[in-house]
């Protein structure tokens, strides 16, 4: 659980000294030509509407990255270019199904998509009764009635956690480890409930991980009210359900990161990278996952470029590739960091969604911790009044464990994301234009005052 | 424009003491009350799909008073009443629609909706070429060419104004005077470009007040994006539009202020209001404009009743009548107070929208502020971190105008708002459940702080 370190108290600090006032002026200009005459809301729509869902291996991931490059380059960077990776080739393979039928006799098609990285069902689909738990514990209590069942993990966010990616850092092991686990006791296929708080009925995917000790069985993710009537269902009577899914992997392919580099006038030698990534999943455009994210860092460079701003550390804007189901891109650009003896001081990746700024997450020292703390003032009035410890991103983590890098992520409102990560509905009409620029603006601001002032 | 007072800064405040201690423990027993069991947004869906929009003097309005006595009643509070006053009765009238003709032929039917309180034009419409201003300056310059012209008002949200209330509070003079102002130099109509900064074509309407020495011209909102072709189009060729709109006035009807009680227990002599407007504009559903407040408010009431809270203090819940049109609801609550001799010691309103919380705007006294600043590491983990200067709301003005009683806004993020104010898109599926309950819980949690601690 994310803890504050600055819960935000009396305004002590008056912004008095010179340098902060330089900074004040120079940040609301970068805030200016952001809201003025921001390009993200229109990237996003090109990224969304005209290339799509875009997950590693497809069609899509291809196009993304030469847009991704054209864009980089279009704003005369130093340098702009691709980072070669090899990305897993996961394929949903065709329309998921799955079909309830009661004892009673009525049946009911439940709206569900295939977890990431699961292996379909084959043409049959498999069928089982249907065995509800609420957690493992529950399965474990139950272990000797799940063979050649189907397991039903109805574990639901808690609603009482502000902020939601504590909901979702609670519940997501089901979706993760929920098929293994049913399949060590000999279960069929697995029906999670999304992992969402959201009032409709649309599924969220994402992926899981096998135990390859157990059989690799079919799991679908399935809407909150479908889920609540298996659930009220199953109080009264028993259920069977066919599940189809055709989920597979093609062998590894080609991805890339994107990257454009502003160079360091004064310390070349020290690295601030900021990015977010290009893939997402299939059924959505991945507008909130991770279109803003990506959007948001061109814009960065967009903005400092049309501002003249000369940079004193070098500066990356990476579009990272492989998030969602590998994270191969963050880990190729961590471990060529290291090959290349590159010093890299700084890291902030923007994945948490577009919405409306509300602060930053850092994992680093005391001392980073108190410079990013006297920022604040800075950052307040663009909505980054909040600073939380125990950020990052998953791009940027590898850039941590390999050279202790301190992690930044930026942290918009938490509360309708999860209504449609991973979902159909994260489209880009659901991303609100000032919100995705007062991101940018925030973004830009911290990464101004790194540069300046180092971290 | 609202000035920080709490500018979140360092936390250097700790919360040491046990009262403070006491107060945490029981604002998150209040704040899982309300996420867990929450009605706010089952009461909504009600107001908004089952009675829709409800301008004051409507059959709507009516529906709406006799839901709201029944919602509040059942939660048992130790008074509910309808408190009379009369209400202007505005009526739309039909179908309000505008034709732009260009000089080469070009016909184009614009999206228009009559501003509230604005008369018709007859069944014949009127017309005119259409003359541009960008503000009121440029409207003096070129008076002498405005005379049976129809003016188009085109100016747009400052959109570096981080907060939006303050762009609406820049450009809303168009809307509320603009009819006048062109009628004074022989105007026949005014077009005027929507308050709002979204990206689609939807129009806003919102009253308008005419100056009685000149004509009562017909006036109307316009889409942005047909604002911005009348724009585009006037820059290289004349065009004439004709205007019709059915607006009138029946006469002055009766409508209530919707009122519950908790008797204070020691100083019952003693009175803290919340409120939130019951009425809305007629072309939508009025969901953030304003049954997110209503609801807001009835969820306080049903929250503290289901805890068994005693107040020290009179808690009066108020669901006022006529703001949008006449502001009578308000200015009757407070004359009626004065008139009893009640003390009205804190006033709140949740008129902002029903959007994630970001704190609250306060008129009052420094030691008020200081009051308000102390408690805000109380708030702050529920989103209320932002603490501003100048706020309270419409229909509790007069009771500060009245006996100075200080008034507090609940402010909650502004991004959105603009997007669906007085808007046909202001609908139910436009609320976000989890941030119309974390609003709840904030103002909940001021309104236990002020009846424990006074104001």
């Amino acid at each position: 659980m994310k803890k504050w370190f600055i819960l935000p108290g009396l305004f002590l600090l008056s912004i008095a000294s010179f340098s902060q006032q330089e900074d004040s002026v120079f940040i609301r200009r970068l805030a200016d030509e952001i809201l003025l005459r921001g390009h993200a809301y229109e990237d996003l729509r090109v990224l969304t509407k005209q290339i799509g869902g875009r997950l590693a291996g497809s069609p899509q991931m291809v196009k993304a990255e030469q847009w991704g490059l054209q864009t980089l380059q279009a704003l005369r960077p130093d340098r702009a270019w691709l980072q070669e990776c090899t990305v897993p080739h996961w394929v949903r393979g065709g329309q998921d199904m799955a079909t309830a039928r009661t004892k009673t006799g009525q049946s009911k098609s439940l709206d569900v998509l295939a977890l990431g990285n699961s292996r379909g069902s084959g043409p049959q689909g498999v069928s089982g009764d249907v065995i509800e738990v609420r957690s493992f514990d529950e399965l474990k209590e139950k272990k000797d009635l799940v063979k050649d069942r189907i397991v039903f993990y109805n574990y639901r966010f808690r609603q009482e956690l502000v902020k939601t990616f504590e909901a979702y850092g609670d519940a997501v092991r089901y979706r993760s480890s929920g098929a293994s686990m049913a399949a060590q006791y000999g279960a069929r296929g697995v029906i999670v409930r999304s992992m969402s708080e959201s009032t409709d009925n649309i599924p969220h995917t994402g992926s899981l991980r096998y135990d390859s000790a157990y059989a690799l069985i079919p799991a679908v993710a399935v809407g909150l009210q479908d889920a609540d009537w298996l659930d009220a269902t199953l109080a009264t009577q028993g259920l069977s359900v066919t599940i189809k899914t055709n989920g597979h992997f093609l062998p590894d392919t080609i991805g890339h990161n994107v990257i454009a580099e502003l160079k360091g006038t004064e310390f070349p030698d020290q690295y601030i990278t900021i990015g977010g990534h290009l893939d997402s999943w299939d059924p959505a455009e991945g507008a909130h996952d991770d279109g803003t994210g990506v959007v948001q860092t061109i814009e960065v460079l967009r903005a400092l470029r049309a501002m003249g701003y000369k940079p004193k550390r070098t500066i990356r804007f990476v579009l990272f590739a492989n998030e969602e189901n590998g994270l191969r891109g963050g880990t190729k650009y961590a471990s060529e960091a290291q090959a290349r003896g590159e010093r890299h001081i700084f890291a902030l990746e923007s994945d948490e969604g577009g919405f409306t700024p509300r602060g930053f997450s850092l994992t680093g020292s005391e001392e980073q911790h108190g410079k990013l703390a006297s920022w604040q003032p800075l950052l307040c009035p663009y909505g980054g009044c909040e600073m939380l410890r125990g950020g990052g991103g998953s791009d940027i983590g590898p850039l941590n464990r390999t050279q202790k890098t301190p992690t930044v992520g930026f942290s918009p409102d938490s509360q309708r994301y999860f209504d449609l990560h991973h979902a159909r509905n994260d489209v880009f009409e659901a991303v609100n234009r000032r919100e995705l620029e007062l991101g940018a603006v925030n973004i830009a601001a911290l990464v101004y005052l790194v540069d300046k002032y180092g971290f």
